[in-house]
């Protein structure tokens, strides 16, 4: 049956352009998850689409344009999660709190958007590294605007406007090497990993926000 | 006289391979730091090493080994630097503390070494991305260690054994990416940028150390 499905242009056709795509993007990141970016086959991508190679080639282009065409969506859908976790009218905290929940629940959900993005796209590199790039600037002007506006709250502002973008980098990277490691740790729950976090940098930043500082007891 | 050292093959014979060696590393660091792995020229590296090409091939292969060759030259120094710079007679925070200044007095004063690990090796992918992981994971396993010997210290052994690894991992991830940070905003000095961190990180480990935990207000 699913044979016919895929082999009749007829319906084929039915199906509007969007649902297409998906299909073809869904079963893209799943292949280029598994296999890596230059193992990956478009026939086996088409193969798990259900969708014939012509029609991916018209619809999203090459393998080159198809992967970034992933990165760009999974992308997408990670930082609308993180930002759609955010409740704005909490405090700071559990503004953080809630982003690594969402961003740890939506890499424990959708584990091969994960691998494309990061592990698959750092590697091949090239344009890829430089969409990777992209998402990470966007997580940083998240985590800073959520930093200042704590600082602002305490009356800090212009010290958290100092050095916000600097630790909204620091953290950006603290959650995706945690999140990298665990790819290879995948025992600990998605709750755990956000609470080690939490607790390794919550009191950091509040310590900014509320002025005091950490100093070397010998030089 | 600089174009009569480069070009006559009676002195070039008279220097040791390690020193002609360094000289194509040095050399070559630099134009890859400058131009991208793409971009760089064998043509412009044995120009500014004063090095004829032949003898670069025979001595440290064609670009892509070069290039590799440049990457564990700079990966193993950072790596010394960091380790030197740790005191593993003092108390875990002070440790952390000197392994990060080191660690930016490092970037700060081979800005070009970094780069080269860091953005260029991560942008071009392929198994360059290789040797950058392997150095991360050096570096999470000497941060793994401090954070393991701190919790028994305390006696959390088994708090910091479970944790440690992942904490490890996002340490060095907030130091990666700060440093990477900091090379668009070279105005704010290693010294700062190695204390930021540390107040960023150390209550967490401290936390973690202490058996405090910082919990959700509401869900």
């Amino acid at each position: 049956m699913t044979e016919d499905v895929r082999r009749s242009p007829e319906r084929a056709k039915r199906l509007p352009r969007a649902v297409r795509e998906k299909q073809i993007l869904d079963a893209a990141v799943a292949v280029f998850s598994r296999h890596g970016y230059h193992s990956a086959s478009m026939d086996e991508i088409s193969d798990v689409a259900g969708v014939s190679k012509p029609m991916i080639y018209s619809y999203l282009g090459a393998k080159e344009d198809l992967f970034i065409h992933c990165i760009r969506r999974e992308a997408g859908r990670l930082l609308q999660a993180v930002q759609t976790g955010i409740k704005p009218d909490v405090p700071p905290d559990m503004q953080l709190w809630h982003g690594l929940r969402s961003f740890y629940g939506f890499v424990a959900e959708y584990r091969e958007s994960w691998t494309v993005l990061h592990r698959q796209a750092l590697t091949v590199g090239g344009p890829f590294a430089g969409e990777v790039d992209a998402l990470r600037s966007k997580a940083i002007e998240l985590v800073s605007g959520l930093v200042v506006s704590a600082g602002a709250r305490k009356g800090l502002a212009e010290q958290a406007e100092f050095s916000g973008e600097g630790l909204a980098a620091a953290l950006v990277g603290a959650a995706e090497s945690l999140a990298d490691w665990w790819l290879d740790h995948s025992d600990v729950s998605d709750g755990v990993l956000a609470s080690w976090l939490m607790n390794l940098i919550w009191l950091g930043f509040n310590d900014l926000v509320e002025g005091e500082v950490w100093r070397p007891t010998e030089s």
